[in-house]
């Protein structure tokens, strides 16, 4: 399967329309650009933030990247932020930081070209780290990156962006680069030195492969398919378990005729749906033990709201200011 | 929480039945029988099965264990198998020839003792490792051990299989055990060296531990918690997703309404139930493109049989023998 076979519904659905498309230099994301000019898309706008943690280096990826997208006859938007200060000023950490300045810079670049869709780089690689770094700090399941997100930045912005790469591997994409003899600027793609994520890419995917005798990261991308199939059976489910009143309150009769992973999964996107924060499996547990009539009638929740149980209806209460 | 609080509620449940213990005489299964003991089990059968790979001290296991349920009063069955030779004779690695000639010894025990419900010392360590190890193999989501399991042995012979500690850290096993001065035998549970799962255990977990800064195993397994509850969902959804006719063959306009995350766990559903093997998700999705009235109306499946589209169903067609 050939790399444009992977995007070809992408292209074929997308190709005639204008884009914002995030450039940084580095090797991902300089094959997606090439692909997708190759693949005949006209209207994009390149779009590379210096996040001004490289030095000169910082400002000699901007500079090849304005070249690049000149060299292709395209609109390029640069722009420069000082991430470590953000990160100083917001007690942020530096993924943090760089991620919402990303974000800012997008919505900046959305109003300016009238354009809120953004085309990210993000391939299978990444995607297989994603999966394994969110499975590390306790992800319910197992979860990746999505092909599509929807997104409002700080100031109110609304970006959807788009990662049509995440079923192609790296090394395809630089063998694809260097078949049509381009360049692009090493570790540009790895401006924020994440040390997690290099962490896991240079001391724990080679022991894995090496131990199992498969690619590990094509063998978590395969799982993270199944775990996207599952998302989507359980948003359906959740609706179809029909557990709310016409007040949007909580049945419990109906509740408790559930199998107990979907109580689980009911509870949870209705504390969600509700905006209560901090949801773990103990709060949702403890909200489960409400449908017991012998049970004390309200569970606290975080935020200082709490759970209900009233004439077999639970429900949120929301705190009473004095 | 304590190790007894953890396993309360199996205490509860199953004190006062005849179970068969499975000890290696390794410390997991050595604090299991331990435990079992304090909480209040009396009909307890030892099972220990030599699989003759650590020459003398295989030996030496086996008196440890056979002593060990002397001192308690307990019962004991000692089975011994040349696990090296199986291997050779079925053609099978070494860790299945293992299991399956426990499951052997098991059910062996089960029809002497009348006794079908074996208990087993996996814990918390465990199930990360097998989490981690299926992930690798490219499991659809993340997919752990069950803490109760149905088995039917190649003889023929049911067997039910509980494991009490899957939440229970293995370094809290081991400070169990010594807070009550109990000896065990090193090595002893690990019979069969899994150099895989070895693998995972000295050079992976460590290293992700490290990363995270958090302990990777206790974070997979809480993620293998939430993986469960989202098997739960799915078998109710696909029961629930109605797309069996009253002959039990697929009807297209009910499997086209669903999303396609359901219609591929329908279809995997139905493929499996029938005895499909070597199910993947390109085979489901080449049976979800009958549905397209324009394709052509058969899809084959392994083994020789044939997926048939005929007016709005879809069904099974068995290879016919001229």
């Amino acid at each position: 399967v050939t790399i444009e076979d992977r995007v070809s519904g992408f292209v074929e659905a997308f190709r005639d329309d204008r884009w914002l498309v995030a450039v940084s230099g580095g090797a991902d994301s300089v094959a997606l650009l090439h692909l997708l000019v190759e693949q005949g898309f006209r209207d994009l706008v390149v779009c590379h933030l210096d996040h001004g943690l490289r030095g000169t280096a910082s400002t000699e990826d901007a500079e090849f990247v304005k070249s690049l997208a000149a060299e292709l006859g395209l609109e390029c938007e640069v722009g420069t932020e000082n991430v470590k200060r953000l990160m100083a000023e917001r007690s942020e950490s530096l993924e943090t930081a760089a991620r919402n300045a990303r974000h800012a810079f997008f919505a900046r670049c959305a109003e300016k070209f009238q354009c809120h869709r953004v085309l990210l780089a993000h391939h299978a690689d990444d995607q297989a780290e994603t999966g394994l770094w969110n499975l590390l700090r306790g992800s319910r399941g197992l979860k990746g990156m999505r092909e599509r997100q929807d997104l409002t930045t700080e100031s109110g912005v609304k970006l959807e962006l788009f990662r049509p790469l995440l079923g192609v591997r790296r090394s395809d994409l630089i063998d694809w680069l260097n078949f049509r003899n381009r360049s692009w600027r090493e570790d540009a793609s790895n401006q924020v030195a994440d040390v997690a994520r290099n962490r896991l890419r240079h001391d724990v995917f080679p022991v894995l492969d090496s131990i199992s005798g498969r690619s590990a990261a094509e063998m978590i991308c395969r799982a993270l398919e199944g775990a996207r199939d599952l998302e989507e059976v359980e948003a359906w489910a959740t609706e179809k378990a029909g557990v709310l009143d016409p007040q949007g309150r909580l049945h419990v009769p109906v509740l408790r005729a559930l199998p107990p992973g979907l109580q689980r999964a009911v509870v949870m996107d209705y504390l969600r749906k509700s905006g209560v924060g901090g949801i773990d499996r103990d709060l949702i547990s403890r909200v489960i033990g409400l449908m017991d009539a012998n049970s004390p009638p309200a569970v606290n929740l975080p935020g200082g709201a709490s759970m209900r149980r009233q004439a077999s209806r639970m429900f949120i209460r929301t705190k009473v200011s004095k």
